[in-house]
């Protein structure tokens, strides 16, 4: 029987704001991208994110980005060596690494956040930093890469375990990249057309591109996001869909091998 | 043969601004104090200190502080409960050992800073806050305490490993506790002074107050300061009177179980 | 006829973090005490929150805190001196000053925020300091005090332009002091009881405490709360009951001096 | 008899750490640059420089950065829009003046820092933020500008006073823009070198590109370093030249407008 996890951001709060609805979303997802302090979260909230996680079976992984809590890690921070990147993020996964061990769950994956990674699809210099830290820190974890970007590259290149990812809400181009956000129609709102196209990709394990052709990529797990309006709404209704063609929802970290 | 460790707050600069003569320090001491970036230091600092303490065999310690950048971690952060300040030095503690697992080396003692130690000197919830985050974090990690404290008291009540900590520069109350440093003459300059004082510590492991009376105390570990004029200075005469006695300078990481 | 303020926290979001709904208050209240960066808001905040108080002819103060994002300003941060948080508090006044000027409006009171306060109410050195910056930026500032604390003594002696201000959803002690919120019911969190106690604190120039006591006190402003769950919903009755009893609402800035 | 400015950034540290040296760099300039708190700078630091430039008569600009400590205001942060830079640099400039005020002192001129003043240096919508900035705060501020660049056409748009500068200590290309840091003999580290060509760019009103083409431009106020190896001496050579060279040390504040 095919199987998927489906993976979102959480823990995006700060002191005494907050963002998103874990709670909802760790109802539906098999897996958590846990901000680790620098874009948002603190010791705190993820204290709190990977206890709920442990307690509901949901994997956790890292997800680092620039530090940057005004900009909750969306905007480019340009200046520092790939070499200076490779610390922030062994920093942030080591961070997470403890508070997980103090709760009695474990980290398993690293997925970039934001401008992070949206600098990291496009430069390998980068995307390799991001890749070095992980294998630094510790090999076996999962590097969460989109297909056909740096981060892929460079997740093949070090031999770093690789979940590949697929979106949700986004529609695709000829080449497997995502259409523009600035493209009318890139972002789906609606939860049947959302659902039905995520069932398509886990299915058929391809994407199809919105002039319509069919390009094929392992698909590993589905991004769903947790701080849009109607988002857990989508979320639900995708696992439904799921669940209904006899997919199972398992979580990267009790995939077989 | 008699054997000590010699430690010190080190990596407690922050982006350009630099503070201490690390490299000076690291010829003389044998562990080091690494600030995790609440009060000091930042993942590119971390990294190039714990490398260095690698390349010189030099043993490393979290050093956590209240998240205070500004203060440097000499101000009392008041409102947080003891869980808290325990994800928060989880949180440093998980950084640090990310860092040095990604450089080859460990983390082996933790010893709180500034303010977060004078608070936990006094006050048990917080000592057992520090004491239960380094236990859920790696229980063979080191607790490094000044005797008679509630640090100490913290320590031995979890069954954490305990190392007790003299100053090098600071006189003793009869109930071995620090002099206020409002007190004159409470705070020594003079490098012999401070060498010989040392010297008469480690031997006797015993501190002797202000007023005479000799107060034995397990001397594991002298702490000499890196930042202060004349600092470097101080550290060098002390570690050459000690090896002139015969007593071997021995990281904590070092010494047999 | 008789008049009131209403004044509210506002522009308490942090980049992409939301707090309260600012634009339900100013519907309601006549001044707004804007935060100033250090505990809450940011550039963009609070240009967009004094741009809309411009817009409605709503009166704004400064509403500076303790430096703690993270802490929200409700920890008690121990360590500066009085000249030391003179200087924080003059420097927040200055920035909402500038974009105050920058969006043609114009800052006419200051409050402190959280635990600044909750320091400045009962240690006299902190309400100077805090009066002092006041004076030193701008000495036709009002500063607005809780009657009989240590931050009215402040105002007095300094001369400032003085607010008294009482709370709509607390409860008083015969000593016109707030009843610790730890003691249950010292929180109000039903709309009529919240509105007939405003309207008798203002009809009546007094507080009435928890045991019955009248203390008068001059009634100039009557704090509301706008990030509680039902808060808009209290703050729009308490106006109400203030207009249908005769009372004008008027801002700070509008009253005659 | 010609007169000059001798500008440099000042106010630096942040908390406990230090840079440059500013005590012996206001014995030599004429106008300081004051961080505000974003790049660099406190409200402890920003009063203490202001208090040292007003005992000493020396004039004060306001040096907006880039929120980013860590990165000391050098790296870019791409994502703000215009309207958002500008926000962030009327926050800064009115919390200097805000402290301006306390002391008895005046900001009377604004100059970008670091990796904001590189982008508006090419970016016409960031100079223009900035100098909408300025305007909106005090339309008599100065705009300080390289000649040549978006930031000198920004603020000759929007009417602004300007001040145009040339560097001490930097070579220039034939269109009148500094030669890349990365090419050899690019930055100046003789002294008599450097006062030597300041002498020049002073008396000629021009400044000479490494190809030898001698380019006029109005030169308001040259600047010079202070937080680089033999920045003082460098400052003080060139103080020297000038006045024995008959040229006045005028400070921009007492400029005949």
């Amino acid at each position: 029987m095919a199987s998927i996890d489906l993976n979102c951001d959480m823990g995006e709060g700060f002191g005494a704001w907050e963002m998103g609805d874990d709670a909802a979303m760790l109802e539906i997802v098999t897996s958590a991208n846990v901000a680790c302090g620098f874009h948002a979260g603190d010791p705190i909230v993820m204290r709190r994110t990977l206890a709920l996680a442990r307690d509901r079976g949901i994997g956790v992984g890292a997800h680092p980005g620039f530090l940057d809590l005004w900009g909750f890690g969306r905007r480019v921070i340009k200046g520092d060596t790939p070499e200076e990147l490779e610390a922030q993020v062994v920093y942030q996964i080591g961070a997470l690494q403890g508070i997980a061990k103090a709760v009695g769950h474990k980290v398993t994956h690293v997925k970039a956040h934001g401008a992070l990674s949206n600098v990291a699809m496009v430069e390998d210099a980068v995307a390799l930093a991001i890749g070095r830290a992980i294998q630094s820190v510790d090999p076996t974890l999962a590097y969460m890469v989109l297909p056909g970007t740096a981060l892929e590259r460079a997740a093949v290149e070090l031999g770093l375990p690789v979940v590949r990812e697929v979106f949700a809400d986004r529609t695709y181009e000829d080449d497997a990249t995502l259409t523009s956000r600035k493209i009318a129609g890139s972002v789906i709102h609606d939860a049947e057309v959302a659902a039905e196209r995520v069932l398509r990709m886990v299915e058929e394990q391809a994407v199809t591109s919105r002039s319509g052709k069919r390009i094929p990529v392992p698909v590993d797990t589905v991004c769903v996001h947790g701080d849009t309006p109607g988002a857990v709404g989508i979320a639900r209704r995708i696992r439904e869909r799921l669940e209904q063609a006899g997919i199972r929802l398992v979580a990267l970290k009790d995939r077989p091998a």
